[in-house]
């Protein structure tokens, strides 16, 4: 546990000073090192890298990017053709959450609506702070409709603690606050509901192990670490009673692009009557999209991230595999809507259907 | 790749001498360790440290355990209470794999025939190169009806290789010669199919990834290593033609206890008509158990090996939990026989239903 004092959120402006912090979240949870982002390249690859990662994160993190593209411009006013062409590039750092594209797409039109150079950087500047604002009130809301789900498990239960099984890192760090799978955790945590947490460890870069355990840790969630392979033989024996994962992107008809090794676990959960629900806010449903496992990209990443542990140095010694066997390395699946028991959204509970996915998104919040 | 030469078996008798030796195959594939086993002490470690894993090689250790326990008799002469005692303990080191109580079983029986300090020492000797010959044999009849399947799905599939997708190491590292789940895919690879293997590292010890990607590079078989929660996205896009795994136990109706994460594998092969085979000699069917999920004793493993990197030190610097986080370590999982689409035995192929494995394990070979 690192000893300096740990940041409430994963991105921030430095007090006083024109600059964009970020934790660098593949030191975690050995080292806890502070980034100063002021490039649109050093956004750009934050993003790539995963210094930064989680859907609503990441479309934080892209907005800020287009405030620091605005203050750089090179002639010294930002032109609707720059801006462009920046706001491209770091669309483009990752290509399965679609919040990366929104908040940048949202951004950017706020901008192009200011005339001068000042005004821009100002605009970018405070919608970047709005989307994290908007983001962390999401997160409020999402823990707060959980929360009716896992008190309702609890009382049936009559006993014992609610056992929650997450994948990957759908939490604090993964968005602006309490995070998205964690904002009903924490909250139950804090009524004073049992509650014990199975975190997949997700391979191949350990954002369950690495980040969630630690999350947990820090708040006195109980909680286990498991390697992913284990959820079914858990189910299978009663030793789970609800699956709440994040998502990446959704489609309106309720399939779900989320981290690698996410659809296994919605069939065993399926096979097992266990409740399989995602949450996430509004923003990473895309409107575009009908059939998530045909048409949502699937970003391929490096295969060294599988051939070696993550952040040791590559060296032979540290392979995990033969030095002349490739490896293929998948970061996202789908898991399709017939699997998903239901969606928490900052707007309340829905099942993955499309008529009701319209109907909550059409609310007010 | 060592550069050794490499042993062609993963257990023998060391040539002129009376002494048994072993691959540590914890080191592979960075280092070829040869081990001297001269006590129950070393065997037992040997089985519970995984120096040798997988059923078949599990219970020819065992066997030739009861043959250094014989010959280290400390009166002279191996006693009849002497002898079940040290069954005993070679039979405790791993729970799950029924091979291993199998075989000792079958070479404790055969050793108490005879009366004489001699005739015990030689008579284990002989059963456990007997059992060792025979699984050799074995995997070779596995291989050959193996083969029908694999050569089907070529010609059906008409150009391309043919996709297969195992998990863990049922190779030849697992056996005597050849393999299980692999001994199919080699005899493909020498018939010139077409073939390529998605190899499941398999998390927390990377058999997969350390252990059969190495075997299958040896024999040049086209491979790429992929973390285990990726078969269901491969399966999702028509990327996987079937799956061919090992067993450590199996019940008479057709249940499969097979290392953790097989059962999610087998999901996901149901879900996108993917066949799904458990490739096993018939002495790892229990003819006792009948419901696997139920009965199959899960063998819970040390949490270090979850929360450290294979094969390194246990330094802070080498967790990849935080240090507070607890895991658990569940080896094995079982695949209900409803998710098998069948067995392949040396005998030949059968479904997962008790009548036809009933009629397969009573035929000759």
């Amino acid at each position: 546990m690192p000893e300096r004092e740990v940041p409430s959120r994963p991105i921030w402006m430095k007090p006083d000073e024109a600059v964009v912090q970020i934790i660098d979240q593949r030191k975690l949870p050995g080292e806890l090192a502070v980034v100063d982002l002021e490039s649109v390249d050093e956004v750009v690859s934050a993003i790539y890298e995963l210094m930064v990662r989680g859907a609503p994160l990441i479309g934080v993190t892209g907005a800020y990017g287009l405030y620091i593209a605005a203050r750089n411009a090179p002639e010294d006013f930002p032109s609707d053709d720059y801006l462009a062409r920046e706001a491209l590039r770091i669309k483009a750092a990752r290509p399965t959450a679609v919040n990366l594209a929104w908040a940048v797409d949202r951004t950017l039109a706020v901008i192009l609506e200011e005339k001068t150079a000042g005004g821009r950087v100002d605009a970018a500047r405070s919608e970047a702070a709005a989307i994290a604002e908007e983001e962390a009130e999401n997160s409020r809301n999402i823990g707060r409709h959980g929360l009716a789900l896992l008190r309702e498990i609890s009382s049936k239960k009559g006993g014992g603690p609610v056992n929650i099984l997450t994948h990957c890192n759908a939490g604090r760090l993964a968005c602006i606050e309490l995070g998205t799978a964690t904002a009903p955790i924490y909250a139950a945590h804090q009524k004073g509901i049992d509650i014990h947490v199975w975190v997949d460890e997700t391979r191949p870069l350990h954002q369950g192990s690495r980040l969630t355990a630690w999350e947990l840790g820090m708040e006195n969630v109980p909680h286990t670490v498991i390697v992913d392979n284990t959820g079914g033989h858990l189910m299978q024996h009663g030793m789970v009673d609800i699956v709440i994962v994040g998502s990446d992107r959704s489609t309106l008809t309720g399939d779900v692009a989320n981290k690698i090794g996410t659809y296994l676990k919605a069939l065993a959960a399926r096979d097992n009557d266990v409740p399989f629900y995602v949450a996430l806010p509004s923003s990473t449903f895309d409107r575009q999209i009908r059939d998530g496992v045909a048409d949502i990209p699937i970003e391929l990443r490096d295969p060294d991230e599988v051939r070696y542990m993550p952040g040791v140095e590559k060296t032979d010694g540290n392979l995990l595999v033969p030095k002349d066997s490739p490896a293929a390395n998948y970061a996202f699946d789908v898991t399709p809507a017939r699997l998903v028991t239901g969606f928490i959204t900052e707007r309340g509970v829905c099942p993955a259907e499309e008529a009701a996915i319209r109907r909550i998104l059409a609310e007010k919040s």
